[in-house]
């Protein structure tokens, strides 16, 4: 979008400006040039009103300083979707105050105390959502939501912050370490949620026969952890959960994938960009069964078998051990957990089991739901948290360079392990971190800027009031308005215009309103006219 | 929209069906009408999946049993938009396990620990959004969107939780003794965010020369209060903020309380239910100076005066008298504040300062915003956070029933102390919890309903991988489906299609599939055809 100040000069319609009295649009605009610089360049207008009110007042800032304890300077990126290290933003030193830029030396009130600057980074893995970064998520979101929409799902939300109770299961999963919990103000163990579905079955629970199975509910959620921060981890992200309660069958788990493949589409990411490794906990329930290793070990072993490929082999089977599994059925384990193909899977564990029988039946639906080659059966998938009971997946890029996308399966025991009813049901988390690296990675992101239909500007500091009404209409109307709130040269309003990416610039001038027009130019093309106020659309 | 099974029996259509061999729609669902009761009246079909899983299977649930600490339960409703308190929503309570309803006794689980049950209420003070309040809270959200894009604003938001450091300040708000703070795992004082406008003084001051001024920013984000639980507060709430970074002029309050005036009237508030107190500390200021208080008395003034009409009188005035106002000064302050008029102020403080001049001016433009029959000059307002310098404002119900709406002003100071550039800046917060009451009120809650545009069912076990390729053809079409996703009988699909506003249903039985045909029924007005799928819209 071409908007440059000089146009207006060099355009043949400029003659009716220059030959109209003092009040048109471009001679008001020359007698107020010297006074109005850009304010990059001139910072004494730009803050004169602040000036003014310090001159009359003999007060000060007030003095609640802060106490400013500096962090210590995050070692992750502060831009929220950044993957690799950069930059620092600029921050100003201490240095900056009083010297050029915005506030120049006359702008300085008069201060007693120097107030010592506070940290400016949002505290160590934590994000800042700045405009840019905010329409990235607000994309990312409303990809999230309209894949719901299209799925039949109801949206629903928890508490940010919950009873620790929720989160505190004894399978030492990970997530136990990593609560950010506290007392609150009135003696309860509270915690940030790290994860969404522990509120979801609590809600449930509380909702009881007075909603109708199946549930389809999704939610996108912040959730903490808090984490050593090595591999770019950061201890927030926003989780995308879709769950179905109620669906003992392989249909729910089937129609799940079926949701993020759809949404891996919209993005424009393909088959060959990224899988589903499918498994079932069932496997390694039958196979613990051989062993009569006690129900009760089931979680932990989950909770250990999920660390293959994170930490050496020798100490996943030195943590097997250490809960008390024989060699024999270690061994027995791993290799079960090396086998890649379903066929195999049958030809270890029979065809009796539920195991086999349910990702036969989960490969079969993949086929009707198109997404056969998205999906393949990897033993070694069980996911690192305590209660999930059946099929489990995730979401890996193909190339093998990030971390799993997404992750989900059956949970058909957390109801009643609250002390609610026994209901099946599935669901999964999807981050708002691997994500963007990944659509990163394949040149998938978006372009989205910011964009604003009309800049309305009033070419005189009395003419604020008209610019208002012109705004006001245009409002009305459903056009989005930028409205230059100070007097400002033509070359800092087509600055803006550019900046935000406006359609047209509306020029309220003097002679023009008084005939009850406006100004308006088409960004884009240039072209340029006078219109009744009424007219304008 | 009705429907109701018993519609295809008497459909002339229907016979089509009647007649057709055994795979057609209604023979099957005649077969299968055994079988397969509604849920609710044959629980053992729903579960028996998961009983099936159970019998084959020597584990009984994993043991991981929470902790469960019993929270008191909650004085305050917990639906997320009420306010008058309602009935706790039916929970099941020990009694009901193993009992009739979902889970028959035959799907009990052999589980060696019985399960405490959990708390099911969220922590006292914090909200569920089950769907129909989250439908409220996405619309709400939505309209504040919608006005911020009319306005030009760019969304942002920030993290929750913060460093304690940003939000301690030293004049006595109730603010300070309300944070949700606490020390995290790397021993650093965090808290939980009471208000935005820290965070995104924040981060202007990190973005630095970065960004070119005016910045105009919303933010949609939720905010914790630890408060005493009266008058159906709660401890956290969402608040749509709105912000103008870097215009000292007073078109700045102008433009944001005309941007809430635009919000109201999309809501079809008007300006006999909602108006706006206006005043600007700069009253304050000027009365002060003449009785030579020291400038740092200036916020602790303020957070005293915002208690007016909070507490007794007589509080107020020890209260200034402890931090050395004196008796002479009080009384001056007390007239003044009792001022309602812009003229009277005049004569009171004569037109020197920049109090009445701004406030002239401000009402000056609300004229040609348009919204002048919603605003009116009265001096008690000073609004209770301590950062604000000039005009202040607050929306507030006519009927005098309910808490200020919103509320917001000019903080030119706020960066400056922080340690930035100083930088005029002026800012609203707007709950979302005093509006929904309002709404309530007035009657102007809107209907908001769950709606699928088909549920797509198939009539047979074996034809659940023909409903999903039905389904995600639509869904391809980007058309909303809700699957069914076990065998269920008629009666039961009618009743979730009219539970979901379902406007078609899409039967997938053998012999119209096996023509590569699907049954239509128009829900609203009864309609049914076959039709083929590549001709499905």
């Amino acid at each position: 979008m071409s908007a440059n100040a000089s146009f207006l000069i060099h355009h043949p319609r400029l003659i009716l400006y220059f030959n109209k009295p003092s009040t048109s649009i471009l001679h008001l605009r020359q007698n107020l040039s010297l006074r109005h610089l850009p304010q990059s360049l001139n910072p004494s207008i730009y803050s004169s009103f602040s000036v003014a009110l310090f001159r009359s007042c003999r007060f000060s800032r007030p003095s609640f300083s802060l106490n400013p304890r500096k962090l210590s300077s995050s070692s992750s990126s502060s831009s929220s979707y950044s993957t690799t290290a950069s930059a620092e933003p600029p921050s100003l030193s201490s240095n900056d105050n009083g010297g050029g830029g915005r506030s120049g030396a006359l702008s300085s009130p008069p201060v007693i105390e120097v107030p010592q600057k506070i940290d400016v980074n949002p505290p160590k893995g934590t994000r800042d959502f700045p405009p840019e970064d905010m329409r990235l998520r607000s994309w990312l979101f409303q990809n999230f939501r309209e894949v719901s929409r299209l799925f039949g799902f109801e949206e629903v939300d928890f508490p940010v912050l919950e009873s620790e109770a929720l989160f505190v299961r004894k399978a030492g999963e990970e997530i136990r370490d990593q609560l950010y919990n506290f007392k609150d103000r009135g003696n309860r163990r509270v915690a940030l949620r790290p994860e969404l579905t522990p509120s979801l079955a609590r809600l449930v629970i509380q909702k009881g026969k007075s909603v109708s199975l199946p549930l389809k509910w999704f939610a996108i959620g912040q959730c903490w952890r808090y984490e050593r921060m090595t591999r770019g981890r950061r201890r927030e992200h926003y989780q995308w959960n879709m769950d179905i309660i109620g669906v003992p069958e392989v249909t729910a788990e089937a129609e799940l994938i079926s949701s993020i493949v759809t949404f891996f589409k919209r993005l424009g990411i393909t088959a060959s960009d990224v899988g589903f490794k499918v498994s079932s906990r069932k496997v390694l329930q039958e196979v613990l069964r051989c062993y009569s290793i006690p129900e009760n070990m089931f979680g932990k072993v989950c909770i250990i078998i999920d660390k293959i490929e994170k930490i050496p082999i020798e100490e996943i089977k030195g943590e097997l051990v250490s809960v008390g599994i024989s060699e024999a059925a270690i061994e027995e384990l791993l290799q079960v957990l090396s086998v890649k193909s379903l066929d195999k899977l049958e030809e270890i564990l029979g065809d009796a089991g539920d195991a086999v029988k349910d990702l036969k039946q989960l490969f079969s639906l993949a086929e009707k739901f198109g997404y056969s080659d998205w999906i393949q059966f990897d033993a070694s998938v069980v996911r690192g948290l305590a209660y999930y009971t059946g099929i489990v997946f995730e979401g890996f890029d193909r190339e093998g360079k990030l971390r799993a996308i997404c992750g989900g399966g059956r949970y058909d025991q957390l109801l009643s392990t609250f002390g609610g009813d026994d209901i099946p049901a599935c669901g999964f988390g999807f981050g708002d971190a691997v994500i963007v690296e990944l659509i990163k990675e394949k040149g998938l992101l978006p372009e989205l800027s910011h964009e604003v239909e009309n800049i309305v500007c009033p070419l005189d500091k009395e003419l604020q009031g008209a610019a208002a009404t012109v705004a006001t209409i245009l409002r009305q109307k459903g056009q989005s308005v930028d409205l230059v709130l100070e007097n400002k040269p033509l070359k800092w309003v087509f600055k803006r215009a550019a900046r935000i990416n406006a359609g047209r610039l509306i020029l309220v001038g003097n002679s023009e309103w008084q005939k009850g027009m406006v100004g308006v130019k088409i960004l884009s093309t240039g072209e340029q006219y006078e219109i009744k106020l009424d007219e304008l659309e």
